[in-house]
C-alpha cells in the first residue's frame, strides 16, 4: 500500500505558505471580510471557470494569460476544451449578474474573495494563482455616482485595521485626462493615455519624445505632463486643471465627478484619499472613476489595491449594467509584508492551550478539561503523548502556544495552569478560567527596526 | 468600450450558489472552522495545481478524473502541460508535508477547506468543483492510535452546531475484515472487500453470488455477509464477531483498534459513533480505521463526510510519515440541505440595518448613522437613493433586512429606527442603539413540514 517515493519540488507561481504566514494571511482575509460585511455587501462565490470567449472577450490584455483546462481522460468534445480559469473576480461577477439578473435586488452590492490564474511569467510578487479580495456595486440601467466615493473609502476603513502601515488611495477620473486630450487636440485618447501611463517607469522627458513621435507638438506634450503632475488631497486640483486653460465638456464632466469623491472622502476620511491626474490604470474597461492604492514607503510595490467604474460592466443586448468597483491584491500584500517587512504570526496553531498528559491511562481526563475550556471558546489541544512535561512544554514553545494546563498538578488533586512565556504557574479551573484576550487568537507579529 | 452581448448559461457540474444560499454554505464554512481552531488544527492551504504525475500517483481511480491545465498563449514547454487541478485535499497535503518536512511541527494537526475538481460525469449531488473540508494528523514513523478515535469526534461536535440534523457516524476497521477473509481462507481481500462494498447497492443475495463467481465457497460467502452484517453503538460488535468462530492476527488487532474508536466516543459523546462492520470506503488508501457519515433519514444521500486512517500518508524513501483524517464534502451537504429539505439564511445580504435617506443633500448624515452603527458591529447599509420612504422599506423588505432607520424622524430632530416585520418604530440613537442578538447575523430558516 505504500506509494512510491515520489521528489517534490515547488511551482514557480504557485506560492505556498508555512502555518504562522497563513494564519497571518487569514487575519486579512477575516479582516476585510468583517468590513465588507459591515457595509451590507453581500458574499458570493463564482465558479473557478468561463468559457474561454467570455475571458479573451475584454480586449487582448497580454498581462492575463489564460489556463485553459481540459479533462485528461475524457474524449475531447470540443465544449470542454474550451473551458479556462478566470483570471480576474470581475468577469466572472458580470456574467453571473446577466446569468442571475431576475433573482437579484439592484442596486446589488457584492463582496467576493477567491483565488484567480494568471499565466504570465512569475515574477517578485507576481503570482501565476493568487488570492483578491473584490467589492462591487452594480445597478440597473444608471448608477449613482455616491458609489464611486463609498468603494475606496470601504477599503480605507479595511486597511486602517490591517497592520499595513500608512498607504495612500489614488483617485483620478478617466474624464478628465480623455476630456483635456480631447480640449488640446490629441483625439487618440488610448494611445495618448496608454504612453503618459509610463510615466513612474520612464520619466517626463521618454514620455514626452514618445508623445511628439506619436504625432504631438512639443506644446501638447507639455500640457499632457503637466496634467499629469497635479496631485492634492484637497478640492485644489481643480483650479490647477483650469490654470492650463483647457477646455472640453468632457474634462467638465470628469472634474465634477472626481471632486464629489474626494469631497467625500475629505468629509468622511481625512487624508485618505489623493486626487492624482497621473492613474490611468492601463488599458482596462474602466470609463470613470479609477483607483489606485500605493503603501506609503513601498511605492516601488505598485498598487496593492485598485478598480474604477465600468458604464456597462455587463449588457445582454437590452439591459446594461454599470457597476463600480475595487479589489484587493491580497495575496500579493501579505506576500510583501511577509517578505519585506517580516510580519507573522505570533504562534502557528490557533491553539491557545495545550492540556498535558500525565499518563496515557488518564488521557481521558485531559480530553474532558479541554472539552471544558473548548466549550468556553478557548482553542486547545491535548498533549499527543505522555512524555515528560518539559517535552510537553517543548511542544508548546515549538507552536508558540502560550499556555500549558498540567491536570492534577494543583492542590487537592485541582489542575494548574503555566504560562510558558513567564513561568508562572497558578491554580485554575477549566470552567472559570480566563484566557487573556490577547492570547485568544494568534496576534501579529510586526518586527520593529 | 461596450462589450458585445454575450449568451450566459450555466456550466453542468459547477454551481453557483445566489446571495442567501452563499450566506448559508458561509455558515457552515464558519462553524466547521470554529470547531477544527478550537482543537488546535492549524489552517493550510495548497496550491490549486498538482503534476499529474502525482495526481494519477494513488491509483487509477476512474471516478476521480483529473482536470489539466495549459497556458492557452504559452509555447507548450512540455512541463505546464504536466499540471493538473487536484481531485482531493489528501494528495496536496501529503506532498506539502514532505515538502516542508523540516520546517513543520509533529505531530501535525492541520485543517484545509478548499474546491476540488473532478471531471466525472456530473449528476444529482456530484459536482465538477466543489468545497471540501479536511482535517488530518500527521506523524513521523508511527501515529498514537488515540487520535483514530479523535478525528469523528471532532465532526461530530461541527455537525451538532449546524442544522443538518440527526446523523450517524460510522466506523469500522480495514483490518476486521482483512483478518476475516484471510481467517476464512480468503486470500484475494482486496476483490472480496470490493464486491462486499457493493452490499447497499445490490443486496445480499447478489454479493453472495458475486463472491461465489470469483472462487469462494457459500459457507465462506454466508461468513463475509455475516461479518458486513454487524453493527453496534457500544462494544458488543466484538462479541458478535468472536461469535462467528474466526482466528487470525490480523482480525485481532483490528477489533482491538475499533474497540478504542468506539470506547472513546461512547465516553465522549455517546450516540454518535456506530462500529459498522459493513464500511470499507472503496478502493482508497486507508490501511486502517475508515469513517463514513450518514445524515439520518436521508442515508440515500450516502456519506456526507468519509476518511481513515493511512499508515503512509507520505514518504520520501528514508522516512514515513502516517495519517489520519476525514473529509466534509461540504459543498455536496449544503446543496442537499437546500434542495431537499429547503434550507436558506434569513436574509440575502449581511446588512441589519437599512439607514434611510430623507434627500440627497443629507445623505451625509445618513453615512454618519451607519458609520456609528458599524462602529459598534452592527452591519448596514444606505439606501442608495433618496426615493420615497415606501420604496426604501420595500428595498429592504426585498432583501429580509429587519431594519429601517430613518435619521431626524423623531422629536427634536432625532432618530427613529422600525422593525419592518412588526411595524414597531421608536426613538434611537446610533450610538447607544442595541441590535437583538438574533437580527445581527443573518439566521438559518429550517422550513417546518
Amino acid at each position: 500500500m505504500t506509494p512510491p517515493a515520489q521528489k517534490v519540488t515547488p511551482i514557480s507561481g504557485f506560492p505556498e505558505l508555512l502555518p504562522a504566514e497563513r494564519l497571518l494571511e487569514l487575519h486579512f482575509l477575516d479582516t476585510v471580510r468583517e468590513v465588507f460585511e459591515l457595509h451590507g455587501f453581500a458574499p458570493l462565490e463564482t465558479r473557478a471557470v468561463e468559457p474561454v470567449e467570455r475571458l479573451l472577450g475584454k480586449g487582448g490584455d497580454a498581462d492575463k494569460e489564460i489556463y485553459g483546462i481540459r479533462r485528461l481522460a475524457g474524449e475531447d468534445t470540443g465544449r470542454e476544451s474550451e473551458l479556462g480559469l478566470h483570471f480576474d473576480l470581475t468577469v466572472p461577477f458580470a456574467r453571473y449578474v446577466l446569468e442571475n439578473a431576475g433573482k437579484l435586488s439592484f442596486p446589488f452590492r457584492r463582496y467576493q474573495v477567491q483565488k484567480v490564474w494568471r499565466g504570465e511569467r512569475p515574477q517578485e510578487g507576481r503570482f501565476r494563482e493568487f488570492t483578491q479580495a473584490d467589492i462591487d456595486v452594480v445597478d440597473v440601467g444608471t448608477l449613482a455616482p455616491h458609489f464611486e466615493a463609498e468603494m475606496p473609502l470601504v477599503i480605507a476603513e479595511a486597511f486602517r485595521r490591517l497592520p499595513v502601515g500608512e498607504f495612500r488611495i489614488q483617485v483620478n477620473n478617466r474624464k478628465v485626462p480623455e476630456g483635456f486630450y480631447l480640449g488640446i487636440g490629441l483625439t487618440d485618447v488610448a494611445g495618448t493615455l496608454r504612453v503618459v501611463d509610463k510615466l513612474a517607469k520612464i520619466g517626463p522627458e521618454k514620455v514626452a519624445a514618445q508623445l511628439v513621435e506619436a504625432g504631438a507638438t512639443d506644446e501638447q506634450a507639455r500640457l499632457c505632463l503637466a496634467l499629469a503632475g497635479i496631485r492634492s488631497e484637497d478640492l485644489s486640483f481643480v483650479d490647477e486643471v483650469r490654470a492650463l486653460g483647457v477646455e472640453h465638456p468632457v474634462l467638465d464632466e470628469g472634474l465634477d465627478a472626481l471632486a464629489a469623491v474626494i469631497r467625500a472622502g475629505t468629509e468622511q476620511a481625512p487624508g485618505t484619499l489623493v486626487a492624482d491626474l497621473s492613474v490611468a490604470r492601463g488599458l482596462d474597461y474602466y470609463t470613470g472613476t479609477v483607483y489606485e492604492t500605493q503603501v506609503v514607503g513601498n511605492e516601488e510595490w505598485g498598487s496593492v489595491c485598485s478598480g474604477g467604474r465600468y458604464d456597462s460592466l455587463a449588457s445582454d443586448g437590452r439591459t446594461t449594467y454599470p457597476g463600480v468597483g475595487i479589489s484587493i491584491g491580497l495575496s500579493r500584500l501579505v506576500h510583501l509584508l511577509v517578505t519585506k517587512r517580516g510580519l507573522t504570526a505570533s504562534r502557528s496553531t490557533p491553539a491557545a492551550v495545550l492540556v498535558a498528559v500525565v499518563d496515557e491511562d488518564t488521557r481521558a481526563r485531559s480530553v474532558a478539561v479541554a472539552a471544558a475550556l473548548r466549550a468556553r471558546g478557548v482553542p486547545c489541544e491535548v498533549a499527543p503523548s505522555a512524555a515528560k512535561f518539559g517535552k510537553q512544554i517543548r511542544y508548546a514553545d515549538r507552536r508558540g502556544i502560550p499556555f500549558v494546563w498540567f491536570p492534577g498538578a494543583g492542590d487537592d488533586d485541582g489542575d494548574q495552569v503555566k504560562d510558558i512565556r513567564s513561568g508562572d504557574q497558578v491554580d485554575a479551573d477549566a470552567a472559570t478560567w480566563e484566557c487573556p484576550a490577547a492570547d485568544l487568537r494568534p496576534g501579529v507579529v510586526i518586527p520593529q527596526h
